[in-house]
């Protein structure tokens, strides 16, 4: 199937067995860096929290191969200590942010417009060690649609020009 | 399609059209609410955060009409104020709880077995109000498992009976 379903639960239980060597949070984050490390075109990104050093070099190094990377997160989150969103800026990757008292509480990611992946998941070192969480990955239009409509309603909405000061 | 993916993002742009006559976070929160309704034999519920009465009553109302529910949430957020899991407890509504430092971050409910309901979205009344999120709603088994046998191995986790004292 083009789809796949993975359960990045990495607290917890050893009972769960995992196919690679690794320690399962690092096998269940080796398998989404390998989805992410997959896009030859685009990469858009749309998340609440980004701490993982792992996943912040992981972007900047598709930036760098020169995949069109767009990055829309949490205005009240990014500033945080361990945010990876100052790091990607200084790289140069176009960053956009909520204007809302709300949370921009989306945990997704687009690959060459055709991947989603999406779930509970923050990119965050806390979530990845220690909770429990999910993380689907699919390529059915019907699922990856919605998503890439969402992203670029929330692009145009973030847009720095559009802003209305008061 | 049995399958439907809706797109819940509560707050900000009111560009996005919708089918329904409510504003646009009832209306989310209604196709939320009947797919909820609609469970005839079980609901198993993987919640990190339960706060609106209204799903609460919805989910008080299918205990009442004989529906097995079950529910998981996590041990730091079950107790702070405006939290449904008391009542539900009082309710006479099984409910189990991690055991864990890190989060039970979840959030996720299925339906009859056969139903899946997933995404950014905590069952709060900020998050359906203030949030952008996301719910995806979708049958297909290949998605399904996966999360069936994840709430199946952290009901058993969980389990009071099998805790360790120290």
């Amino acid at each position: 199937s083009c789809t796949e379903a993975v359960l990045a639960e990495a607290a917890g239980a050893a009972a769960r067995p995992c196919p690679c060597p690794l320690p399962r949070e690092d096998c269940a984050l080796s398998r989404l860096l390998r989805r992410l490390l997959s896009a030859r075109r685009s990469l858009d990104i749309c998340l609440f929290a980004f701490s993982s050093p792992q996943l912040g070099r992981a972007v900047q190094l598709l930036h760098r191969r020169g995949v069109r990377v767009r990055m829309v997160t949490d205005a009240q989150y990014m500033g945080l200590q361990g945010s990876q969103i100052g790091l990607l800026r200084h790289a140069g990757i176009q960053v956009r942010h909520d204007q809302e008292s709300g949370y921009m509480h989306h945990k997704f990611a687009i690959v060459d417009r055709r991947m989603l992946i999406t779930g509970s998941l923050n990119w965050t070192t806390q979530a990845i060690h220690s909770n429990r969480e999910n993380v689907l990955v699919m390529e059915d239009a019907e699922y990856v649609k919605p998503f890439l409509d969402e992203f670029e309603r929330i692009w145009e909405e973030y847009n720095p020009t559009n802003y209305t000061f008061f």
